[in-house]
C-alpha cells in the first residue's frame, strides 16, 4: 500500500540500504530516491534495487520528496537539516533512524516547520556490520522503533510516521527524545564504551586466547567509529552517567573480590544471572 | 584408539558430560566412570551414554581408574584431590579442565605425587549453559586447550594427556600455570567480570530495550555463579590487575567524553575497531 509518492534516503548504508528494500518489497513508495556522497554506494544500492535513483547532491535529491528519511551517522543529520530545510516541499515529513533524539529533534524543530515537520524515530536494530551490501530487506520485522513526538510535533505526520513503522513490521512506542536518550545509553551506549575500553585494555599478542566470551563481549567495538563518536557526543550527559553507575558497580564487586567476600562475589553473580536470564538468547 | 582401561570423570555437567561423549565415540577408554552427588544427573549421563557407570562416592569411583578428569568448579577440585589420594591406583593420572590453574596445578603436586601424578589442563570451550543435558560431543574439535606442565610434571603422563587431547581433536598450547592464569585473566575472567557488573548496573525495567548489543556483550552474565566464584577466588591478583587496567582505559575514553574530544574519541574507536576485527565472529 503506497504511503507516500517520493521517499528521499539520506545514507544509503546497511540502514539506508535496508529501509529502501523494506520500503520496495511493501510497495510503501511510489519512487525512492537516495543520496549518498560516495557514487559507488549508489550504484550498488541502485543494483541491490534498494533505491531507484541515485543523487549526490542533497538539495537536488529533496525537492519533490513527501518523506525524507535520514539514516546517516547522526551529526551529519544534524548538519543536514538546516542545508535542505530551503529546498524541501511544503508539507513534507522529516524524520530518521538515528541512535540518540534530543539534539536530533530538537535541530529538526527548529529549522524545518512550519514548512515541513520533522518526527525522530530510532529502530532498535543494527549491526557492527556496515555498507549497502550488508543490507537486508526483513531486519525491520518484529524490531523494536521508538518514536519520539514532542509538544510541537505535528500530529498528521506523527500519524504517518506510526503508520510507515507499522507497514514495516515494527512493533512502536513512544517517548519523549529525553527518555529515549537516558534509556539507551543505558541499554547500548554503555555496552559500547566497556567493548571498547575492553578492546584497548587486551595486549594484541592476547587475541588468539580468547574464546566465545571474549567474541561476544567485544563484538560491538567491530562497529563504524564515526557513527559511534556522533552517538557519543550527542548523548555526552547520559552516557558519563550511564559509565558512572557502572563504575560503582565495578568497584563493589572488585572491592568483594579484593576482600574475598566469597558470599558477596556469589551474591553478586547470582544477581547478575538472574537479571540476565530474563533477556533471551 | 584406547588410551586408558578407565577414565573417572568427576562432575558430569555440561564439561564433564561432553567429555565422556567425546572419550566414548572415540573409543579412547575402556570403561568411563562418572562421579556426581546428583544422581539425576549421573541417570542422565548414562543414558546419554556419557558415562558406563555412575558413582556419588569419589573415593569408590576412583579405585581401579587409570585417568581422572576432574570437571567440576575450581574450588572442588582444590577441595577433593586430597581426598582422593589415598584411594588412586599406583601411577594413574589425574588431570582437570578447570578455568585457572596456578591453585588447582599447586595442590595437585602437594597431594597427589609420587604415588599419582597431575596435569592441569584448560580446554578453551564453555558456554552459560550447564549441566550434562547441554553436552555435545564435538566442542572439543578444533578448540585450544591449554595444559601447564612445570618442573615437577611426570613426562610420561604429560605425554598421555597430550595424545588424549589431540585424540579429542583440540590444538595445543603448552604454558607455565602463572602464564595461563595471566592470559585468561585478560581474555575472559574480565569480559566476565565487565558483562556481571552492566547486568547490576541495568535497571530491570529497561531490559526490554535492549537490542543485539546488550544481548551479546552481557551474554556470559548469565553463566552459573558457582563455577564463577571459584574462578574469581583462584585468579584473584590477576583479575584484579586486568580491572585496574581496564579502568584506565575506560577512565580515558570518559575523560574524552567529558571534554568533548572528538578526535580522541575517534581515535579510541578506532583503536579499538582495528584489534576487534583481528578476532574473527
Amino acid at each position: 500500500m503506497k504511503l507516500f509518492n517520493q521517499v528521499a534516503i539520506i545514507g544509503v548504508g546497511l540502514m539506508g540500504g535496508s529501509l529502501g528494500l523494506a520500503l520496495h518489497k511493501r510497495k510503501l513508495a511510489g519512487e525512492i530516491v537516495g543520496v549518498c556522497r560516495h557514487r559507488d554506494s549508489l550504484r550498488l544500492a541502485k543494483k541491490r534495487r534498494a533505491i531507484d535513483v541515485g543523487y549526490v547532491d542533497i538539495e537536488k535529491a529533496v525537492l519533490n520528496t513527501d518523506l525524507v528519511i535520514f539514516a546517516t551517522p547522526v551529526g551529519q543529520i544534524i548538519e543536514l537539516i538546516p542545508r535542505i530545510a530551503p529546498f524541501l516541499k511544503k508539507g513534507a515529513i522529516v524524520t530518521d533512524v538515528g541512535s540518540t533524539k534530543v539534539e536530533v529533534v530538537k535541530q529538526g524543530e527548529k529549522f524545518l516547520s512550519p514548512r515541513a515537520s520533522f518526527i525522530g524515530a530510532h529502530p532498535l536494530v543494527g549491526s557492527e556490520k556496515r555498507g549497502v551490501k550488508e543490507a537486508q530487506v526483513d531486519i525491520f520485522e518484529d524490531a523494536l522503533c521508538i518514536i519520539t513526538p514532542t509538544l510541537h510535533t505535528d500530529k498528521h505526520s506523527l500519524r504517518k510516521i506510526i503508520q510507515l513503522w507499522k507497514a514495516l513490521g515494527a512493533r512502536i512506542e513512544m517517548m519523549s527524545p529525553q527518555k529515549h536518550d537516558r534509556i539507551v545509553a543505558q541499554t547500548s551506549h554503555l555496552p559500547h564504551v566497556l567493548a571498547v575500553a575492553l578492546m584497548l585494555s587486551l595486549e594484541r599478542k592476547l587475541i588468539p586466547w580468547g574464546a566465545g566470551g571474549l567474541r561476544d563481549v567485544t563484538r560491538i567495538a567491530a562497529s563504524d567509529p564515526f557513527i559511534w563518536q556522533d552517538i557519543f557526543l550527542t548523548n555526552q550527559k547520559e552516557v558519563l552517567k550511564a559509565i558512572e553507575k557502572f563504575k560503582l558497580n565495578l568497584q563493589h564487586f572488585s572491592s568483594s573480590l579484593f576482600r574475598r567476600d566469597k558470599e558477596n562475589i556469589f551474591s553478586l553473580l547470582k544477581k547478575a544471572q538472574e537479571k540476565r536470564n530474563l533477556i533471551s538468547g
